[in-house]
């Protein structure tokens, strides 16, 4: 008899079938006992009533994997109103250490670095499974909506030869002897790729050698990327990202309704447009209503990402902030500087509930305008010829953004720590599993 | 006057539109000219005869980006049936160095060294665009596939702390002081996350440290990667792997249809089953029909896969072809051993015109085998903790595959050359751009 998954089983009621699955919960009350059995569809109650059947169980673990035959019956206080009765249990994978925490109550206890030492068990709690099927939403939603809008999907290599698109922060590889580094984006490459497709995305791991502790930064991380050509300036960029950040959501909300629920996730409406507010009236903002005087400073602190939200949730009934035209100085030497004022850029974030989760803006263009401001930088142009070339050939107005993954399941879900809505995170200490 | 795709304006016809691309072709017959301008849809015609017009794009070299405001009017022997007239033409990035080849004629020109070298051109030729984006077709439909058979998409991470997957060929990485390592496969998470969703999918990049110059390795490629849970054996891997190369296949046929006419792509049957021959018995078939007698060896070379899929065509019907049961000494450790001959595995590799696509097998489940396998294969069990106590903490039977993204792409178009499959290739010499 082919084995069905739990999902199927209320619609076979009255015949014997087979599931498999782990033993999720156990309660042997003597005579009879009640097993709940996790598979990926979901769970299933099994009433054991027979001793020798209830013995292959006394003695195994939670997580112990078992195949049962038996037959559904109706049980309207079961999940999916059945349960399968009279049964034959075959243990197929016993567990015979103790666990080292519950993942089928509720209330989920370990702390986040016992979790963490213990994921490959901890991720199979229910809550744990609904967020990350919620994050293979999220990227099924990016790329439907960038497929149906032209883009095209490429994969850019994360090995590179010369890591100065930023500068630093870059982990070396030695690479047959000689030096390599990891992909800090794929920047260069989207870019160049506008040459080819004009309008692509992709969706891969970034690597940043960043020392920071924080609750918002790890080390590798997954980036949503876009880049699209013929763009008037970066308000052609922002719309587009509001048209991903919509569908996103909007799938979320119908076709993760069971996830959302279990985790008490509040899907956010994305206005249209978003509201925007140029940098230096951010800083403005900040001084008038929280009186912190961070005018002129380059970037914006944390805290202050916390307060602009706040104003926007309040005052223009968004969960979502653009910010515009952040300095020249803080941004790479590609962006587009200000058409009025060259020491702002056309370059924005996009905040959600108190933290960036997305940066973008217009890029430079014109192979000699690009060509000046490497040098400005202190850029080698040898060391980046190859993006160099893409401008010499032809490049049309273009910009694109790239988003964090598991910043937006961070924020979405209201986690405390980026590590939570990573699968295996990889931080300063943190290398394994 | 908003910019309209080329593809969008053989349907206004009569109007006065914008257009805007790469100066693809220019031939200049004194009084007027035809230019054909490229964009992300398609290309279009473009007609001027006003001299001011004309001086504009006299100079420049092709791939120069402009934009071109003129009526669209009817032409059935242009593209679309349509071309523009009474343009006024505003030049965006011009390009006045002479192009390193042609990439507006059929017959592309240039070798694979200079061609690479000059990737981000090159990959502006309607063939290298044709290419790719059936590369990007290739992996929807991968995701479509098992999306819509209950496998839930898993980001791993490519930085590891250990290099004991298959013992070599890592690259190190200085992870803030101490060794780490690329990831070489997602394996280990890919079977940890059976244990959560027992079905998971992922599409990512692999690094393999490997020193070989030949023309289907490179050091980093894109890897299709399946793991499924509560398998009956290995056959159920390679049932799910056989629905998904005729989805993909499927899908390439009638999404693609224009691409694979341009490049002239043959899209191959996949039969149901695909065909399938033993480890031992291909070795005799290679043998008794080409007289080379390899029977014993612990794995099949170039010429044997050829051969192998020669007789799989004339004789079977199929461009497909799996071998399963290859020798325990040449699989990894967590490999299944065969119930029958445990000097075999049930571990299989899918050939498609000659060259190994997919590889795949039933993988160990029950903790007490994977640790006592672990050890006979010499690996440190404290080295992948992590990854044994997803089977200390309960694994059904499972197994999945991997599929090479460009090898797949190299034996579908019939190239020569796996590079000319993968967008930026990183081989021993190659690191750029």
């Amino acid at each position: 008899m082919s084995r069905l998954r739990t999902d199927q089983a209320p619609s076979r009621m009255g015949e014997r079938v087979t599931l498999a699955g782990w033993m999720h919960n156990w309660r042997d009350m003597g005579k009879f006992g009640f097993l709940v059995l996790r598979d990926g569809a979901g769970t299933f109650q099994v009433v054991l009533d027979d001793e020798s059947e209830m013995d292959k169980l006394r003695g195994l673990q939670f997580e112990s994997v078992l195949e049962v035959e038996g037959e559904v019956k109706p049980e309207p206080r079961a999940p999916g109103g059945a349960e399968l009765h009279d049964c034959r249990v075959t243990v197929i994978s016993p567990v015979l250490e103790p666990l080292p925490f519950e993942v089928n109550k509720k209330e989920f206890k370990p702390g986040l670095a016992v979790f963490l030492d213990n994921a490959p068990l901890g991720l199979r709690h229910p809550e744990k499974r609904a967020l990350f099927r919620i994050s293979a939403e999220l990227m099924a939603g990016y790329r439907e909506y960038l497929s149906q809008n032209g883009f095209v999907e490429i994969q850019s290599p994360k090995i590179v030869g010369s890591a100065t698109e930023s500068g630093a922060n870059v982990f070396e590889i030695d690479y047959f002897g000689r030096p390599a580094y990891l992909a800090q984006s794929p920047q260069f490459y989207k870019q160049i790729m506008v040459g080819v497709f004009e309008r692509v995305f992709e969706v891969g791991p970034v690597f940043r050698a960043e020392k920071h502790h924080t609750a918002r930064h790890t080390n590798e991380y997954v980036s949503l990327d876009v880049e699209m050509g013929f763009i008037k300036d970066h308000t052609d960029v922002m719309a587009v990202l509001t048209g991903v950040m919509r569908h996103i959501f909007g799938r979320i909300a119908t076709a993760r309704a069971e996830e959302v629920e279990l985790l008490q996730i509040k899907v956010p409406a994305v206005g249209e447009p978003i509201p925007s507010l140029r940098f230096p009236d951010a800083q403005q903002l900040i001084f008038e209503r929280y009186g912190e005087d961070c005018r002129g400073e380059p970037d914006l602190a944390p805290q202050h990402e916390v307060w602009l939200c706040e104003y926007a949730e309040k005052e223009l009934g968004s969960e979502f902030l653009f910010i515009t035209h952040y300095p020249t100085s803080k941004r790479p030497f590609y962006t587009m500087p200000d058409d009025e004022d060259p020491t702002l850029t056309q370059g924005f974030d996009l905040l959600f509930r108190g933290c960036e989760v997305v940066t973008g803006g217009q890029r430079i263009h014109r192979y000699d305008q690009l060509l000046e401001n490497a040098h400005k930088w202190g850029i080698n142009p040898d060391d980046i010829a190859g993006y160099l070339l893409a401008f010499k050939f032809g490049m049309p107005p273009h910009g694109g953004f790239a988003v964090g993954l598991e910043r937006l399941l961070m924020q979405l879900a209201g986690l405390g720590n980026l590590r939570e809505a990573t699968l295996f995170p990889r931080d300063v200490e943190r290398l394994a599993p």
